[in-house]
């Protein structure tokens, strides 16, 4: 193996989140890695419900079975990891969520994890989520901005409820570490960071770091 | 309301298994519902793995809106409940999933719940559910028969497997209540309690009653 | 099997309670079932307190054995479900339990699931209860009303506290589900959905329901 | 304070019972502690089943009244700690439980408990109230005899099974330290961890440590 | 065995507080115990973070040999038990810890327990050790006076702040039983316990009650 | 940042161990990073005990501060972790432990994680560690060796009873990944996959893995 391809896929059809999602492997593009970042184009136009989430299987399975023969790592790239254990037995790449991911880099940094959501819908059903991980004790609270996707083209909006959100995950409820739960925001990472004075896990990176893990352990 | 319709859809494209699960209804042809067993032909044949479960979700999301005008109640009747909480989230009527309705049936029954699984691919992805459900504690095992859907065909070397696998659970995980993790084996109920001399709950029969309750409890 | 019969026995002596219990049967009198509703005279006055609780049980076992010959499933009226796993023992007939039914039945509805207590003192109680039957996970917030059982009498008032404190678990707590954490109470139901915006399982009728499920699935 | 009065209280009706408890108080007659062991006449002939525990509850509260005066801490004497919540309402003194009791004094001693129980019924008993006290995952495994209380009399008889359990307990499940689960055993403890190489909780004993600390550290 | 030796080891080097720790133990002076209570000369100058805790190990470990053979039961006398689990391969005698021992006890006394912390530092280091212990669930809540231990000289300031701290842990965590997450503070115990008219549970005097049944139970 | 440091630490004094930890690290070697592997010479001949864990993080500290300047990242390369979240309030660079980064690794790869001891000492407090993590219920069982650290020298035995307990804790007890829970053993994970048929985690390539995505996500 010369440089190993990773393969990360929006499973919405918005191509500006896929932008963003790309904005996020900057920093790795030191590894010896080659990023492709692929819109689903037969996905919802964003995922905030589980039905979203439910619906983007589908189709991301179709791009997965595409991309398999070029692909030595894949990243699903949203939040509520839609599919990702199904995906894992579609192909023989290993298959990283940026959930799991983040989830699992952040309890190597602290004892007690904030998660901010985006949107309150999406509470429960990370929550059940961290539950089928095994892991939900670690996340002392998981609180949403109450935003919708659309509302975050505003990212000075944006940065400003997160922080608040950050910060009352601080004080309020111990968080030594948070997770931004959303992909698409790994520019707002380091004002977050400051904002807060807490380490913040961008998921997406998250998911690159454990990918370039697979592929380099080998 | 007079008569109360329950439709009950099986996410595999195979009528023989939405036949088996008109059988599993039978007894309550007593109660004032009417019972519609449809099959969601759009999806996979047979559902084993967690891409088939993924799978299914897309046509039956489309079948649930479909009826859901002339429905009162919805059953998923495959015991993985692909899609459940999605599908709550596009229908205004009650959906029940026969996976969660025969557990929260069995805990209602006794302490220590074993489950009898179809296939091994399944048991991880139904721990994953049970930890999501937050009963996990209450599954003192799940064991699986090694069976295909399609060898379940042969109903008395279908039946011996069960019955071994019920009695190993029992005396060796301490099961006082059996689950069948699987649509379509209402007939076999009554013999499996007689060969372990367990209660056994029958997961689409679990979901009809926890539907019934919901619209008569109004 | 003709007409099966439910016997649901308030454990407390107070008829009023046994009333109001009856009240909560009415939307099922469409089913082919048999309601009696009968009072523990030998029982307390009340059940606020463990010791309360625990002084019910040996009159109502007595209840219970007088009523074996003409029942077809056994419904123990208050929220503590005293004596519940003895009472199993006692008799072949299915005994449920309103508060754990009650629990099943809101974990078949929505994630996060807010209990509302008539006392403070009641709470430890339920908490030691949620915690053996495995599901404390999935309660949210248990928070008490801080009534006396004979302040319930100016239900107005009831009521109003009632929605208070409903929305707060929904609010602070992020319930999604209600469940009224006693019995008697079943008129309120409607007036506490519309007040919180939330469905809310009143626990007698949620019993009512398991057991017409036992009954009928045979 | 000159001398601390601890009551102990056996739930059932067998004075053979009590007498062995007494038993189990002896190494502790080096300090300034006076002992009472009595017989709640009114409980059940032995305690196997939940509906037994259940039934001993009433006459011990009376008893529990009647000592209060006179009592500095109460010992409920009987594994299943029936009643134990209910009875610390009743009277101001301190009111240990030997189930209880010995599972935290086990904890202190080892990572794995196992517990050796009498009858088979006890265990999903047990089960619920490790769960209820939140020490469920400390338990490695709980085994049982399946031998009956009467049977007890054949020391040996017991004494070798419960030497065969302990060993599967320490072998087949990391067992570090074994729980006697059954009051009246204290003259076995000793052989048993001759028997196995592990250090024994015998419960009363570590009820009446607990008692001691309780009234000692005022 | 005539008088059992009980050694306290105050693992800083702080003399002030081992004489404190002293306090805590005359209580229990009408026992045949002699108590020694030791200054860990070569640990470091009070313990608050993880780093201090891990640092006590060492020269407490050459402490414990060099005691071992005029020992019956050692305690640890930091509420993070630092190097417990070691210190009891180490010697043959029994091991207690004061902040191990304060949980078990506390739960023998009620269901929702609530820590008082000295800094806030300290939280998730007691956290991820009460989920090791495997009773995380039975803690409430754990919040912090956010004092520096050489503040706690001004024991009127320090009072203060743990009875406002100990009447948030009982009106917004429902806390029933606190525990004073430090040694050293025994004098305070009376007081906080009428200030928040709750029991409180002195770690060290937990720990020497456990000792004590270990050597007396013998 | 041109190029990252790691500094791999073996906390015992073994030379061997840190020139096996050496050879985990080769498939890395592409990846911009420069790596120094350090004995840590205070340290124990080998840590199986929790006394010997303890007594490793005092030196392992002095090295930390020395090598704080020149480090980029740390690895603390022992199963146990020992000192890990002191180490992290120590210095500044990200600090990872490859007991914990096994685990986190292997809950992105399957469900059921099954852990391969080399003493059974270790498994107790290894499972204290599982819990404080918060992650318990993924690991399926954790079963050794029972080879003293020396006897690992020959490579084919320890090989050989590797192979076997892979194969139980996959086929007794469900799992789907294993992680061998030592440091020092990269060289065999090809063959125990080859023979167990599974993915193996080596626990220094996890760590590796995890410290490159912090140094490299900035």
């Amino acid at each position: 193996m010369s440089t190993a391809r990773i393969t990360l896929v929006n499973p919405n059809s918005l191509t500006k989140v896929t932008d963003a999602i790309a904005q996020a492997v900057v920093p790795f593009q030191r590894l010896p890695l080659e990023f492709r970042c692929l819109t689903s184009t037969g996905g919802p136009a964003g995922i905030q419900t589980q039905a979203e989430a439910d619906a983007s299987i589908a189709p991301m399975a179709q791009l997965f079975l595409q991309e398999a023969d070029t692909t030595d790592a894949f990243i699903v790239a949203c939040f509520s990891d839609p599919g990702l254990h199904g995906l894992r037995d579609l192909v023989s790449a290993p298959v990283l969520g940026i959930g799991e991911s983040s989830v699992l880099t952040a309890m190597s940094m602290a004892t007690r994890i904030g998660v901010i959501a985006i949107a309150a819908a999406s509470v429960p059903r990370h929550l059940r989520y961290f539950r089928a991980m095994g892991v939900a004790d670690r996340i002392c609270a998981e609180l949403s901005l109450d935003m919708k996707v659309s509302e975050l083209a505003d990212a000075e909006l944006a940065f400003a409820r997160m922080a608040t959100v950050g910060k009352t995950l601080r004080d309020a409820h111990g968080a030594e570490v948070l997770i931004m739960g959303c992909a698409g925001m790994a520019d707002l990472r380091g004002r977050l960071e400051d904002a807060c004075g807490l380490p913040v896990v961008e998921p997406t990176q998250a998911a690159v770091a454990m990918a370039a893990g697979r592929v380099f352990s080998r």
